[in-house]
C-alpha cells in the first residue's frame, strides 16, 4: 500500500497504466431504444440507398435522347406509355418516342434515363409535348448513388443521435451493436449516513453521495447500481465489497476515507485482491484522502465523505473512466475561458478545484469568481455554481484579471 | 384553410398566437430516477442543513473563552469530559474549562461553542493543553448555515443534474414533483414506406422519419409513441389521427404532403377539429409543404416525407415547442461563428437550412461549408453534416469570407 502523497498528475498517471479503461462490451439494442447510445461496430449497408433509381420530380420519364432539339418554339411530341405511382414496381417500359407519367419519389421504369419536369409538359390525350430538352440522370437518384451495398455508413464509436437513427432505419436495420453500459456499484459507508425517506434521527445526515454519484454515472453513460449504505463494520463492508465486484465494472464507494478511528474502507478494500490499492491520498483540494485499487481488473474507488469533494474527484478521476468504458473517447467536459475577478489561491502544493460562478460585466466581459457561499463543503456550493476551474499546485496564485478555463456544469447563458 | 405561402418568420409567429406551449403537467418520480428531469415546482427544504452544529476538524469542542490567552509558550490546560462520535447525539455536555474530543463532522456537545484542531493542543491522561485560542464559532458550521427549514433550495425550472440531486438527497427528498414528458404520436404515410426488418419490396422505402422523429423527440424531453405506417386511405389516416389527438399532447406525421395526387393529410387533418390546418406550406428550403394544424388546443405537425426536409421542420418549428411543453425553457441549440469558405445562396424568397461542415485552416479560422453530397436529401448528408445554417429569404447570398452562425449537431473538436 502507497504511503506518499502523490501529486495529481502523478495519480491520474498511475491510474491510467494501472488500469486499461477499453469498452466493457457490446449488445444488442433495438433502434427504438439506441438513442444516445455508442455503436460497438461498424455498420455497413446490406442495400443500395436509394434502393432503386427514383424521379426527384414530378414529370415524365422518357428517353433523353428522345427530347433533343425540344424548345418552346418547337415541342416535341412523345406517346403516353402509362404512369408510375411511388411504391410500386413499375408495370411499364419506357420504348423510344414514349413517355411515362411519374412522381417525385417513384422508381424510374424500364427503358427511361431521365424525368422531364412537368412544368415543361403539356398534355393532350395520349400525346405529350416536351418543350425542353434533358440530359441523360437528369432528375434522378440513381440506385446506390446515396449508399452504396456494402458501404459503411457509421463508424464504431459514434454516438446514436436522430440523424444517425434514420441512418439505421434507411438501410433497413432493426437491431444495432452498441457498447454495453458500465454497471457502477455504488455504496456509501459511515455511521452518520442514513437512507432518505425517514426523520433524521440526531447526529445523522442523509445519504448525500449515492445520489450524486448515481446521477453522475448515469451522466457518463453507465448504469447505476445502488447498494446501499453499509454501517462502520469491517466484515459486512467486505462482504458487500465481494459482491459489488462480482456483479459491477466498477465500484464507487464514498466516505471512511478520512482520518477518523473508524476509516478502515481502504484496508478493506486493499484487501479484496491484486494489485489492491494503487493510489491512497492525492495532493487535491478538496479530495485529498481519495483511495484508489485495482482488484481483478476493476477499479474500486474510495471517495470522501464530504459531497462536493466525492463529486469532484468523480469528476477529475472517474469520469474519464468511465467514459472509455462505456466507448465514448471524445467526450470532454464543455470549458470557457473567462477572467478572474479576485486572485485566486491554490491550497498550498495541492491541485485545487474550486466552485465558480459566472457573470458578464457591462464590456461584456465574462468574469469568473469561486462561489461565495462562505462555507466548506456546503450543498449550497454545489447548486449555487455555474462551473469549476482547476489551479494547480505549481502556480502561486491566479491573479485577477487573468484568463483562466472555466469548466461548465451547464450552458452558457450569453449576456 | 390557408392558401398563400407564409414566409418563415410569419409561419413561427402564427404558431405562437395559436398555441400556448405550457408545461404539459406534473407527475412525481424517485430521486433515483430523476436524473434530466425538470422541477415543476421550487423545493422548499424540510429541514435544517445542516441539521445539527457540526465540527469542521479534529479536535476539542470547547467554551472559546477558556482559551483566551493560550500560546505556545504559556498552553492551557482543559479537563477532558468526554468524547463525541460522528453519527450519534452527544453524550457530553462541556463544562468551563473542560473540552470534549471531537471529529469531523460530529454534532458540536452542548456548551461548546468552537473547535480546536488536534495539532494545536496536547493531551496527557485527562488534561488538554491548548496552545492556540479560538474565538466563539470557530471550526464549526452552524445549524441550518447551509440550508435554512423553509428555504427555497432549487426553483421551479431546474434541470436535475447530479448537484441538484445532492440537494435533493441532503433534504431528505425521496420524491420530486418534475412536468411530465409531453407525449408525441409518430405517424408515418405514404404507399412507398415499409416497416424495418422486412426485405424491401420492389419500389419501397424502409420507413426512416418515424425512427429520426421519435429520437429526436426524446432528445427533447418528449416521449415518443411510434404508431406506424398508414396507408393513402383517408378514413384510417383520419381514425388513427383520433387515436394519437386523444392519447398524446403533440401529432407528428410525416410524408403525404407534397403535390401527389394522393396526398390528402392536410384535408384529413383539417377535418379533426377546430380550429384546424393553421399554416399550410412555408416558404422554407427544404421543407415547403410544412402543414400545421391546431386541433383542440393540440398541434399537428404535418411533416415532409424527405428525412432531411422533416428533420429540419422538427428542428426548427416543433423542437422549441416540444421544449417548452416539457417545461425546458432555456435550452437553445448550442452554436458557433466560422468563416464561410464559399459563397452560399437561399432558395428565392424562402429562409433555407443548409447542412454544413466544419474545418479549421491552416491560421485556425473555423471555415464552414456545405455538405458535398451532391444529392438532394441524401441520408448520408444527415450523417456527414456536423450542423447547420439558416441563409435568411432577405439576403442575396452569404459572401465567401463573411462569419455566419452554424448551428451544432456534435460537440466542435478543436485543431
Amino acid at each position: 500500500m502507497f504511503r506518499r502523497l502523490l501529486s495529481f498528475d502523478e495519480a491520474k498517471q498511475l491510474l491510467e497504466q494501472s488500469f486499461s479503461s477499453v469498452p466493457v462490451g457490446e449488445e444488442q439494442v433495438s433502434i427504438s431504444d439506441a438513442y444516445d447510445r455508442v455503436l460497438a461496430q461498424d455498420v455497413v449497408s446490406p442495400i443500395d440507398i436509394p434502393p432503386f433509381s427514383r424521379s426527384t420530380v414530378d414529370g415524365y420519364a422518357v428517353k433523353a435522347a428522345d427530347t433533343f432539339g425540344a424548345s418552346e418554339d418547337k415541342d416535341i411530341n412523345l406517346r403516353f406509355c402509362g404512369h408510375v405511382a411511388i411504391g410500386e414496381a413499375p408495370a411499364v417500359t419506357v420504348e423510344e418516342g414514349s413517355a411515362a407519367e411519374i412522381v417525385t419519389g417513384a422508381p424510374l421504369p424500364d427503358g427511361a434515363d431521365a424525368v422531364i419536369m412537368v412544368e415543361y409538359t403539356s398534355r393532350q390525350g395520349e400525346n405529350i409535348f416536351v418543350r425542353r430538352p434533358v440530359a441523360s440522370n437528369t432528375n434522378i437518384m440513381a440506385k446506390g448513388s446515396d449508399i452504396l451495398k456494402g458501404e459503411t455508413v457509421l463508424k464504431k464509436g459514434r454516438i446514436l443521435g436522430s440523424r444517425e437513427i434514420g441512418a439505421l432505419a434507411a438501410i433497413g436495420l432493426t437491431d444495432v451493436t452498441v457498447y454495453r453500459r458500465p454497471k457502477v456499484a455504488v455504496l456509501s459507508t459511515g455511521g452518520e449516513v442514513v437512507e432518505l425517506g425517514t426523520v433524521l434521527p440526531p447526529g445523522k445526515i442523509f445519504d448525500i453521495n449515492a445520489h450524486t454519484l448515481s446521477a453522475a454515472v448515469v451522466e457518463c453513460g453507465g448504469e447505476a447500481i445502488n447498494l446501499g449504505i453499509f454501517p462502520d463494520e469491517k466484515d459486512m463492508l467486505k462482504r458487500a465489497l465481494e459482491e459489488a465486484l462480482a456483479s459491477s465494472d466498477v465500484v464507487l464507494t464514498s466516505g471512511g476515507v478520512s482520518v477518523g478511528p473508524k476509516d478502515f474502507t481502504p484496508q478493506v478494500v486493499d484487501s479484496l485482491g491484486k494489485p489492491g490499492v494503487i493510489i491512497s491520498g492525492v495532493a487535491v483540494k478538496p479530495g485529498k484522502p481519495l483511495t484508489i485499487a485495482v482488484v481483478e481488473g476493476k477499479p474500486v474507488f474510495s471517495l470522501p465523505g464530504n459531497p462536493t469533494s466525492s463529486l469532484f474527484m468523480f469528476t477529475v478521476f472517474v469520469r474519464p473512466i468511465l467514459l472509455r468504458l462505456a466507448g465514448r473517447t471524445e467526450e470532454e467536459m464543455p470549458k470557457v475561458k473567462a477572467v478572474a475577478a479576485q486572485k485566486m489561491f491554490p491550497a498550498r502544493g495541492r491541485r485545487t478545484f474550486t466552485m465558480v460562478n459566472l457573470a458578464y460585466n457591462k464590456d461584456g466581459t465574462l468574469l469568473v469568481s469561486p462561489v461565495s457561499t462562505g462555507l466548506s463543503g456546503a450543498i449550497t456550493t454545489m447548486t449555487k455554481a455555474d462551473g469549476f476551474v482547476e489551479i494547480s499546485e505549481k502556480q502561486q496564485f491566479v491573479d485577477a484579471g487573468t484568463e483562466i478555463d472555466v469548466f461548465l456544469f451547464k450552458k452558457l447563458k450569453k449576456p
